[in-house]
Order: C-alpha cells, then sequence, then structure tokens
C-alpha cells in the first residue's frame, strides 16, 4: 500500500459515534409514540418519510428532526400535542449539542497518519453540523481538506478528487459504510477500506459485495490502518 | 478593473430570487398566527428564535422551518394543532421545491462573465438545497467552482481563495449583503460589488459603510458588472 498518498476518511461512525446517537434519540420516539403504535410500525413508518424526504433534506439532523415531526402527526392522526412536537425540536437540538466520542484509538492513528500521508475528512450531512463535530473533535489539525457532500456517489468522488489534484490510483477511502464510503471509490479506480461500526443505518446498507482483488480491505478498527499500509501490496502488480 | 482575474457571486438574491420567497412564506406565517399575535410580535418572536438557534441550525431553509414550529408552539403557549405544524412543514418543502426564478440579465451576463473570469459561486445556506438551486438555475456549467459555506466571514473567504489558488488583489466578490458579501472581502484586500436586492434579511443588515476606496463598488443591476470591468480602475495605482 505504499503507493497511497492521500487518504479519505468518512467523519459519522468512523471517526466518531454517531448512529448510537440516534438509535437512543429512536428509542426516545418510539417511547413518545408508544401509546399510539408500535415499535415496528413506528420505525418503518418513520423510515418511509426520511427516504420520501431525502431528496429535498439530505442527510443530516435538521432534515431527521422534520420528518420525525411529519411522522408523529401522521401516526397519531393529528392528536399529537404542540408540547410533544416541541420535545422532537429539543430532541434534534440535543443531538446537534451532543459531545463528539471519538471511535476508540481515533485521536492517536489519526495522528499518526497525518505525519506519512494527506488526510481529507469526506462527510455527508448538515454543513454546519459536521464542521462544528470536526472542530470540537480536536482532529481538524490533521486534515487538510474538509469535503462536505450532499452524496456519496462515484460522481462526487470524482470531483473531490479532481479539486484536490488527487489520482484515483494514489487514494484511499476509509468508512463504515459500504454503499457510501467503498464501492463508489473502487468504482472509480481508488482503494477503500471498510472499517464496520456497530449499528448501521438502514439507508446506508446494501447487499453488494465489493469485488476489487488488491484495492479492497476490511479491518476491525481504524488503529490498524497504519500497518497496513506499510504492506507490499500494489494492485499494480498483481 | 483589468487586474480581476477571478470572480465570487453570492447566489440568493444575487443570481436568483429568495428574500421575497421567504417574505411570502412569512406573510402565510403571520395570518396562521393572526388569531393569538399581531403580525409585529410574530415577526419579532421569529426572529428571536432564528438567532437564538442560528449558531445551532446554520442558514437555510430547514433551520428556519424548525425555527417557524418551535415560535408558533410558544406564541400559541402549546394551542397550535398538529395540523396547522403540518402545515408549516408543508411551507418549508414549498420553499425547497420552488422554482428558481434568476433576476433580470442574470443568465446573460454570467455567460458573458465567464468568457473572460474565472466564476465561483461562494453561498451560504442548506447544502442540497443551494447545489439544487444552482442546477434548476442552469447557470452551473459557467462556474469553475461552488463553494457552499456555513458563515460568510473573512476567515472563510481567505480558505475559499486559498483553497482555490487566488490572490485577494486578483478577486471580485459580487453580492447583494454589506454584512455577508463586502465588508469581510474588503477586509481581505479584495474588491466587491454591492448590487443590492430589494428585501434584506434582518439578520444580513448593517449600519457599516464600506471605506475602500478602489475597490468598493455599488450597481443597481448585475448586468453593468461587464463595463465596469473593462474600467481603468486600478487600486495599486491609487
Amino acid at each position: 500500500m505504499k503507493h497511497i498518498r492521500v487518504i479519505g476518511l468518512d467523519a459519522d461512525d468512523t471517526l466518531w459515534h454517531n448512529e448510537t446517537i440516534f438509535e437512543r434519540v429512536h428509542e426516545r420516539y418510539r417511547a413518545l409514540l408508544s401509546e399510539y403504535h408500535d415499535a415496528a410500525t413506528v420505525d418503518r413508518t418513520l423510515l418511509a418519510t426520511e427516504m420520501r424526504n431525502l431528496e429535498l433534506y439530505g442527510y443530516g439532523v435538521k432534515g431527521f428532526t422534520l420528518s420525525a415531526i411529519e411522522t408523529a402527526i401522521e401516526l397519531t392522526r393529528g392528536k399529537i400535542s404542540a408540547e410533544e412536537i416541541r420535545t422532537l425540536i429539543e430532541l434534534g437540538q440535543e443531538m446537534l449539542n451532543h459531545p463528539v466520542e471519538l471511535l476508540d484509538g481515533v485521536a492517536e492513528t489519526i495522528a499518526q497518519l497525518a505525519s506519512s500521508h494527506v488526510l481529507l475528512v469526506i462527510t455527508k450531512g448538515d454543513l454546519r453540523d459536521q464542521q462544528r463535530k470536526l472542530s470540537k473533535s480536536g482532529l481538524a489539525p490533521h486534515f487538510k481538506g474538509v469535503e462536505i457532500v450532499s452524496e456519496k456517489d462515484a460522481a462526487t468522488y470524482a470531483a473531490v478528487l479532481h479539486r484536490n489534484g488527487v489520482e484515483p490510483a494514489e487514494f484511499l477511502m476509509v468508512g463504515n459504510s459500504l454503499k457510501s464510503d467503498i464501492l463508489p471509490v473502487l468504482e472509480l479506480g481508488g482503494a477503500a477500506l471498510h472499517v464496520p461500526y456497530a449499528l448501521t443505518w438502514m439507508l446506508e446498507r446494501t447487499d453488494q459485495i465489493p469485488a476489487a482483488p488488491g484495492r479492497f480491505f476490511q479491518l476491525p478498527t481504524l488503529g490498524e490502518l497504519p500497518a497496513l499500509l506499510q504492506t507490499a501490496i500494489d494492485p499494480g502488480s498483481r
């Protein structure tokens, strides 16, 4: 992997915990609506609303909060009280104000990687929220650039690489989502490292298995990446 | 102005109408709450909520919608119905779905400027919403880059110029907000053209009068910019 010059890192659930925070909010959301519907119905209807609104809202906490309010009105046939809706707004604000909790070993690993590679954050979500989290994380000085994008597809990665003067052959993307962090980068000819997180949001799930010998890797933690970069794997020689 | 190589353009109310759309929504918002409060109280309370939430939400329609719901609950002491809150969510979605209406002469002027200068869009707001508006506008092919930022201060402009390899001395920013488009760019040593819009959002107003001879200009429409660029004004010779 000595040909890798630039490493892109996803943020939510790769650098810091995110889906666990959403999951705790989901639990409180189910409890709020439990007198009207069972948990499975609440989850299914909220997901349907989020999918319907995704094109309009994009990713992030603000769109989630609006979809949660819309779903609550729908599931209670308008019986939900204004106070309960205020609780949903406060839940969203709590998420935005939530402390940033780095994954184990991330602080040391990012500092180490920054001494040998150019690092970029490449993430979806609300612009200000992601900037705030990066700032709170203490990791910002290690990154040469921050790319907050509205969708992570091959076209977006191609634009990001072009803008930063990076060739796919010298690029490694690291993230927890096969769909958003791995498959589109492999499609472009780059390398990709999948570091799974305990939870994966439904809309990030995929059944596709990456097939890219010498370019696709999986590791249980980010902490093992420096050793991988020292290996002799070179896709050009295969 | 022949030393200008790169032109940055604000988007909302510089390339296309925006504040007029917000104003029409404000009117419907006041009507919705008119049985509880007079228009001035509604406006004042909504603005206070928006200011309080600005750090958390940033700019854009999604944050506006959340602040409008929060304010409506507050102003009605929780008496607003779920159906009325659904109406507010729909108002927000209408704003996001609104057609892009270019200001007079913008299409021709941008096409003309793109043949002689490097053009960048530099705008605040929701990431996906601004990208969608640019795409709908038909202007995207004329721009070399699109910078959607969470705040327009001198530090942000400095980062944008650095990232794009642009010196302040060869840069002109064009926009309708003295506070966001003009003052921070003048502070960096760049040039700035103020093209006022009929309406200015309260949070974009400033009492500061720019003082930068040879670097600060005002024109009634963007259409007069090509002629200004042909003039002999050169701040270095003054």
